[in-house]
C-alpha cells in the first residue's frame, strides 16, 4: 500500500503553473510584489491542475498519540492531558477548534495511540495502534509493524478527506512529549547538536530541559536509527502520531491536495516523508516558525519557507490554520483582482517591473 | 486641533488588561503558548477598555498621493498611476480590495494630494491639498500650513470612522515615489545609512536605484529637516499621504482604535506620530515585514513588532489587512476557546506552564 501511494504522487502541472503566473503577471500590481502569495498560488495550481484553482476545500487531521518516553519527566503536563486534550477538541473548546473555525477549515480527529480509552461515542477516528510508545531513553518505540500500521492509517485518513473533497490538508498533533520525539528525528537528519535543537516544550523549567536533552541524546544513541531507513527512525524514536501524520502528508499529496505544515512534529514528520518519496516536497507548504529551535532546522533542512513568526508554542494545527488562511487570501488574489488591461493601469516603464505587460488572459 | 487631539489619547486600561490576561491564562493550552495572539488580545482590551472584546469593526484608510521627487527618475512607474491605481481602487480590483473583502474591513479612500483631477463622482473622500509635493531634491514637499492640513484631515476621517463604530483602523497608501520620501525620513530618525535604508521600491533596476539612494541624500542635505520637530520633518521631506496617515493614527488612537500598520510608508508616518504624541505608540500594531530594508528599521526604531514575512512589496494597506486577520483570531481565542475549568483538562505541573491555575472567570 505504501508503495502504491508513492507511486502516486506526481510531479506537479506546470502548464497550470505557467498560465497562473501569467495571470499573477498581468495582475495591477508590480510585477511579483506579492511574492509568497504569488509562489502559494502557482504552488496550488501545480498540486490541483488548475491554473485559477478558487475554493479549495480544507482539513485539519489532528493524530493523537502518547509518548512512553513521558516516563522521564520531560513535559510540563501529565501524560492524561493527551486523552482529555482530545475530550476538549471534540467539545469545542480548545484552540484548534477556534482557528479551524477562523479559516473555515474541518477537523478530523485521530486517536492513533492515545494511552486511555476514550467513550466510542466521541467523533473521532478510532484508529489507535497502541496505548502510547515504548520509551525511546529505554529502547525503540514500536515495531516496524505498528510504524507502517500507522502510516497506513495517516494514508487511509487522507485518502478519505481527498474523497470528500478536501485539497487543502493541514497537519496537527496533540501527544504530551512529542516535541522530544520529534526532536530526536531531527537531531538525526540535522546532525546538529541537540542542546541546540532542543526547546522548552508547552514550558519547562531549565532543569526539565536540561533532562530533555539527555534523555534526548540517549534515546538516539541507545536506539542508532539508520537514516537511512525513515522506517528505522520512525519506529525507533517516533510516535504514532507522527507516523501517522507521515501517512496523512504521502496520501494527501497522492491524492492531488496541498499539505500544510504546522510546528515541529509535522516538520519531523515532512523530514520522513521526504525520505520515504522524495516528491512529496512539492506538495508541502510552511505556515509558521514555532519557538522550538528544532522547527527552523527542520524546514529549511526541507528548504520550506514559512510565513508567520508568532512566538507560538502549542501544536494542534493552530499554526496550519493560520497557513490555510493565507492560501486562502493567495487564490482571492489569484480570482478577484482585475489584470491591467482590465484596469486601464499603466504598466511599469523601468527594471524588473517593466517587462512587457503579457498578453492579458481572461480563462 | 492637533493639540486637542494629542490630550485625548489615554493610556492604555490597565484593568481591562489584567482582566484578559486572567482569562486567556486559564485557557486550555499552555499558558502564553499563543504568545502573539495573547500579546494583542490585551492590546485590544487594553486600547478598547473591555476585557474582552469583541466584532471590532475593521476600516482601512487609504491615502493616496504624489510626489515631486518623482521628477529624479526614481520609480519604476510613472506619477499617473497614481490615479490609474486609485480609480482601480473604486472598481474594486486591486489588490487592498481583494484582502480589504478577506478580512472584512471597510475600504476608506482618500485623495489627499493627487497629481490629476479624479472625478467627483468616485466614492472617495476629496481632500486634495495640492497636486502633489514638490521635489524634495530641490527644495522642502510642501509648507507647515499645508503639513499641518494633512494631519487634521486625516484627523477628521479617522473620528468619522470611529464614528462609525471602526475600533480596528488599517492604514494603507499609494503614492509614486513615496519610498524615496518615507525612506529620507526613517533615514532622518534612524541615522542609517541610506543605502542601507532604500530599497527596490516596486521594482526598481540596480541603477535607478542607486540615483534613488543619491536623491535622498539630497533631499536630507538641502532641507536639514529637525528631527526634534516632527513638523518640520514632515513638511520638508514628507508627503502629504504621509502627513494624513499621522493624522489617522492620532485620531485614531484619540478615538479607542487600534492601529494597524502596514509597509515602509506607514511606519514613517508611525515614527513622525510618535513625535507628535509618544502615547499614541501603544496603539500601534505591526503586521508584516516588507523588502524595504528601511521598514524594519522603522519597526524596530518604534518597538513594535510584525508577525508576517511574506516580501511582499505592494504597500495600499496590503499587509495591515493580513494584520487584521491576525487580531480578529485573537480575538477568537478569547471567545471561543474554553478554560480549564469549564473543559476539565489538568493544569501544568511543572515550569513556568505550571504557575498555579488562576481563579477561573466566567464573565
Amino acid at each position: 500500500m505504501l508503495d502504491d501511494i508513492i507511486m502516486k504522487i506526481r510531479p506537479l502541472d506546470e502548464q497550470a503553473m505557467e498560465k497562473c503566473q501569467l495571470r499573477l503577471d498581468n495582475l495591477t500590481k508590480p510585477l511579483n510584489s506579492l511574492y509568497s502569495f504569488e509562489y502559494l498560488a502557482r504552488k496550488m495550481a501545480g498540486i490541483t491542475g488548475n491554473s485559477r484553482p478558487r475554493n479549495l476545500k480544507k482539513s485539519i487531521v489532528l493524530m493523537a498519540g502518547d509518548h512512553g518516553v513521558v516516563a522521564e519527566g520531560i513535559s510540563a503536563y501529565p501524560q492524561e492531558v493527551t486523552a482529555q486534550m482530545v475530550m476538549n477538541f471534540c467539545q469545542g473548546g480548545a484552540a484548534i477548534n477556534v482557528f479551524a473555525q477562523h479559516v473555515d477549515a474541518e477537523l478530523v480527529l485521530v486517536d492513533i495511540g492515545v494511552a486511555a480509552d476514550l467513550p466510542d461515542t466521541l467523533q473521532i477516528y478510532h484508529k489507535k495502534i497502541a496505548y502510547g510508545t515504548n520509551n525511546i531513553a529505554k529502547g525503540p518505540a514500536m515495531t516496524r509493524a505498528q510504524a507502517l500500521k500507522a502510516i497506513e492509517t495517516g494514508i487511509e485518513i487522507a485518502r478519505t478527506e481527498v474523497d470528500k473533497g478536501a485539497r487543502i490538508i493541514g497537519l496537527g498533533e496533540m501527544g504530551i512529549a512529542n516535541t522530544t520525539a520529534s526532536t530526536a528525528i531531527i537531531a538525526c537528519y540535522s546532525g546538529e547538536n541537540v542542546e541546540k535543537l532542543a526547546g522548552f516544550g508547552t514550558g519547562i523549567s531549565e532543569d526539565v530541559w536540561k533532562t530533555k536533552v539527555q534523555v534526548i541524546e540517549t534515546a538516539i544513541g541507545i536506539n542508532s536509527p539508520d537514516t537511512t531507513d525513515p522506517l528505522d527512525v520512525l519506529s525507533k524514536i517516533g510516535g504514532f502520531e507522527i507516523a501517522g501524520l507521515v501517512g496523512v502528508i504521502l496520501g494527501a499529496a497522492a491524492g492531488g491536495a496541498v499539505v500544510v505544515l504546522d510546528g515541529v512534529i509535522t516538520a519531523a514528520a515532512a523530514l520522513l516523508a521526504v525520505k520515504f518519496a522524495p516528491q512529496v516536497h512539492d506538495y508541502l507548504v510552511g505556515s509558521h516558525y514555532s519557538v522550538e529551535p528544532a522547527h527552523k532546522v527542520a524546514l529549511d533542512l526541507l528548504e520550506i519557507p514559512a510565513y508567520l513568526h508568532l512566538d507560538m508554542r502549542l501544536g494542534e494545527g493552530t499554526g496550519a490554520a493560520l497557513g490555510m488562511s493565507l492560501l486562502k487570501a493567495s487564490l482571492h488574489v489569484l480570482h478577484d483582482m482585475k489584470t491591467f488591461g482590465e484596469a486601464e493601469v499603466a504598466v511599469a516603464q523601468d527594471g524588473p517591473g517593466a517587462l512587457k505587460q503579457s498578453k492579458d488572459i481572461k480563462d
